[in-house]
């Protein structure tokens, strides 16, 4: 037993059983062990990125982390961006860099570069064992870590119970192939704080009293029973529920009482928020806007309304306060849900913005997984186009770092093999981990990916605007334009393995979104949007 | 004018006229100002990695820098890699990354992250302007910093004079928005430093001297003069001259006195220096293993070899000291050179590691610029199958930071539109900035790229053995095979917009390169490996 596999049993030991992987020759001990460790799944990613957001993605839906399996600080680097759309998801996440040997780094040697600091902008935790010893140590500690738990010898106590954080394991590559120690046991999991009965007495008091209230929630207030709870203050008090535009995870559809979510824009959370005193922070930070404007606030709150905190972190059981709020205002535990409405009859037209939502909302199968990088296309869109589609699951773009949807997906099918995966992917964000797709026919994941092709960077243009920056000329429209050349996403889609069409209308759009579901393994089609 | 124009005005001052640019909100005022300074060429890349692998290349053959713009800390993270291939080439670049505005900084919103501390891994100058009117001043100072002539008010004055780097301008986007100032004006660009004579003497009394001395050549000492002059030496002395693997930039073929390549492997380097006494360092680093294995010494240079050190620094006039001390050992200017062989008749036979060189050295035109990323299928061939080719340069992969080829090629291509590039690039490699080859379309680049196809990560197939980590089974084995399924790069490069062929022979790779070479624009061949 090397260290390698003393790492590999201790996060198997702590219940972290699959590595999105893509390793180097600082790496290549974990990667011999796998085969003498087959309860591990690897899983090969051609590009870091893609390792992140599958590992982001995996958790999201499996409650506990994945493991990644990094080379350096440049397999670091081109990891990052997903791991700060995990950090913001409060996502956990064991992310474990291999680096050179210490008898090595001395020397510079080409790949050498500060990983540690890379490694502190998206992690809670950050620790190298010093010697073979620490090796098992470290790596439960980096577990529990990344649940939230807090390392076992932190010196902060309030860590314990925050909720899911990134954690990087920084791997030496002469503790690898030292001989290892026995693995590290199981750290236990430390359960969700509950909030004190006296905090919820008080917005008990808020939504039933006379001011006008609103919930903003989060976390796991936006699962089943959450919404549940919400809809039963909002149906006893007349308090409006709201979510983030884009949540880590959020039960949607038939039989879930809906929720809304705030506009990303400011204007439309104003006209949201318009009239409310009191807007109550439950597992949910305070909304601001995600870029500043020239003259306008960055603080969504209007002023005038008070804000207040519930639930004041992710630390704390959300649905379990919203249940309790809900009991402390209204014994009646029904609510009435909207009677889903029949499947609407799409028209046959050219795709455009307005109606491409429509058609995955009336053919969306029960207990799809759907993951959301439709970014301007599905805005204002897709929210009610799936109200009334069967139950499902949506994994949101919280960090805001593109590039996110189709690693995601590679992650969320992994870890709930038996629910159909639907990928909803803007053009140029996809671009950027285009390569999940090969993981994806590699696996046969259960993904149909979906890529909303609208030639160009939409949500840039509506920006150029927004930011007063003046008259616009060709110059930086091109920056703008994913057209000169098209690119043929059926084609890239092929180049890596996945079968792929393409929709330019309605019709076309909802046979092949039928046709992909029906057949196993993953699939892409290009909808090809209409301008208007 | 506003500070985005103070920013692009004053780059054009200082001579930076090009910018590789991913942008997003917080850089909108940059691609707003770009139609009223058309002097400015914005290239629209799909991914920052492109952008930063585009603009090393750039400057590697411009000599000065081009600017990135990036968007936000994810960004930037995207961009790193090639970043840190950028520095370890001693690249200058001007790394600008947009951020939010100061005064929503605090939110903590959703894109927010530590841009400096990310910056600092890969970039000797980081700074911010604090107010409107250090845009100019700032701005100019990048340039310098890049440069490597040291910031104005650098206080170390031993950086004045050294070599290229990237220098990061982080720049909020208040001060994007706000008025701006009239631009800086161009900075004084220091001389290189000349290494004193009595430095020359000490290595001329070596190199004439009675013991096996060889001189390892990096930096400036690469071009044609510092070939010519190391050359002489060799011939005067019988000196031995090597360069790094894979150096920056290095000069090579018909009429260029030849320099032999260390090996990638430390056993290959054993064999090369063997019996050496002396190894001067000329402008290079002293030479290790990029990785370490257990057992094996990371420092290339054999017991009882004494390493001297010529040129101190990159800041230092490598040619000059090269000629300088040629001219100490002999005033012979001439050297007689290999009569290029007549182009080898390749027979035509299926495409392996040992063949598809030649074919290239066969076909290579006038001037060309050979961007080599081919790693492992072009380890031991490239360098003798070119070695006879018409003059051209060749840009290697320094930094060892996978992913860096195509987007070299973008930059070397605008860089030096009246020459053809030839992109050779391994195929793992390939699909971490693939997306390269739609800029490569959009601009219409001369770059014939050609995708080494052996489906597998080769290298680590290598260096899983070398690492001593035991008996390799399936598991392991899956995670370094890029088939399963394998990989159409016709597909991935056409659906960019850039044609493609697939090569299985000789006779075809030939036909198809001199096709490609022939046609304007951009072309992609997928050679096809066979395995051995």
């Amino acid at each position: 037993m090397n260290g390698a596999e003393t790492l590999l049993q201790t996060l198997l030991d702590n219940d972290v059983n699959v590595c999105f992987a893509n390793p180097g020759t600082s790496e290549m001990q974990f990667v011999a062990a796998l085969d003498r460790h087959p309860a591990m799944r690897g899983v090969l990613c051609l590009f870091e990125g893609v390792a992140t957001g599958a590992a982001d993605g995996y958790a999201r839906m499996a409650g506990g982390p994945a493991a990644t399996l990094l080379h350096l600080g440049p397999g670091l680097a081109n990891g990052l961006a997903n791991l700060h759309n995990a950090r913001r998801a409060r996502t956990p996440v064991v992310n474990i860099v291999g680096d050179h040997a210490y008898t090595h780094k001395d020397l510079d040697s080409p790949l050498e570069s500060d990983i540690d600091a890379a490694a502190a902008t998206v992690s809670s935790w950050v620790r190298r064992p010093a010697t073979p010893a620490d090796v098992g140590p470290d790596t439960a500690a980096a577990v529990a870590a990344a649940l939230g738990a807090g390392a076992p010898d932190d010196p902060d106590p309030s860590r314990t119970g925050t909720s899911g954080a990134v954690s990087t394991l920084i791997v030496p590559a002469d503790l690898s192939w030292s001989p290892g120690t026995s693995s590290s046991p199981r750290h236990a999991r430390h359960a969700l704080r509950t909030v004190p009965d006296s905090d919820i007495d008080v917005v008990a008091a808020l939504v039933t009293g006379p001011e006008p209230t609103a919930l903003l929630i989060d976390g796991t207030g936006l699962s089943e029973s959450g919404l549940l709870a919400a809809a039963r203050i909002r149906k006893a008090t007349g308090t409006l529920v709201f979510c983030p535009t884009w949540p880590a995870r959020l039960r949607r559809g038939a039989g879930v009482p809906s929720i809304e979510p705030l506009g990303y824009r400011a204007e439309a959370v104003g006209r949201q928020l318009s009239g409310i005193k009191h807007l109550v922070l439950v597992g949910a930070r305070e909304p601001v806007t995600s870029f500043a404007y020239p003259g306008r606030p960055g603080i969504l709150t209007p002023p005038g309304m008070t804000v207040h905190s519930l639930v004041p972190d992710a630390g704390f059981d959300v649905a379990d306060a919203l249940t309790r709020l809900a009991d402390a205002v209204t014994p009646d535990l029904a609510v009435p849900l909207p009677v889903p409405d029949a499947p609407p009859r799409i028209p046959n037209e050219s795709l455009r913005t307005e109606n491409w939502a429509q058609v995955i909302g009336a053919l969306l199968p029960q207990e799809a997984i759907v993951v959301d990088e439709a970014i301007t296309e599905g805005m204002n869109t897709l929210a009610p186009a799936t109200a009334n589609s069967p139950a499902h699951d949506v994994l949101g773009l919280v960090g805001l770092a593109i590039g996110q949807g189709l690693p995601v997906a590679v992650g969320a099918a992994i870890a709930s093999p038996e629910r159909p995966v639907v990928c909803l992917q803007a053009d140029g964000s996809a671009l950027y981990t285009i390569s999940a797709l090969w993981t994806q026919a590699r696996e046969a994941l259960n993904v149909t990916t979906v890529i909303l092709n609208n030639r160009s960077y939409a949500i840039l243009r509506a920006e150029l605007d927004r930011v007063g920056a003046g008259e616009v000329g060709p110059a930086a429209r091109a920056l703008l334009d994913l057209s000169r050349p098209d690119i043929d996403f059926t084609a890239l889609a092929t180049g890596l393995g996945v079968p792929a069409t393409r929709a330019r209308s309605t019709a076309e759009l909802a046979e092949q979104f039928s046709a992909a579901l029906a057949a196993p393994g993953p699939h892409l089609i290009e909808a090809m949007l209409q301008s208007d």
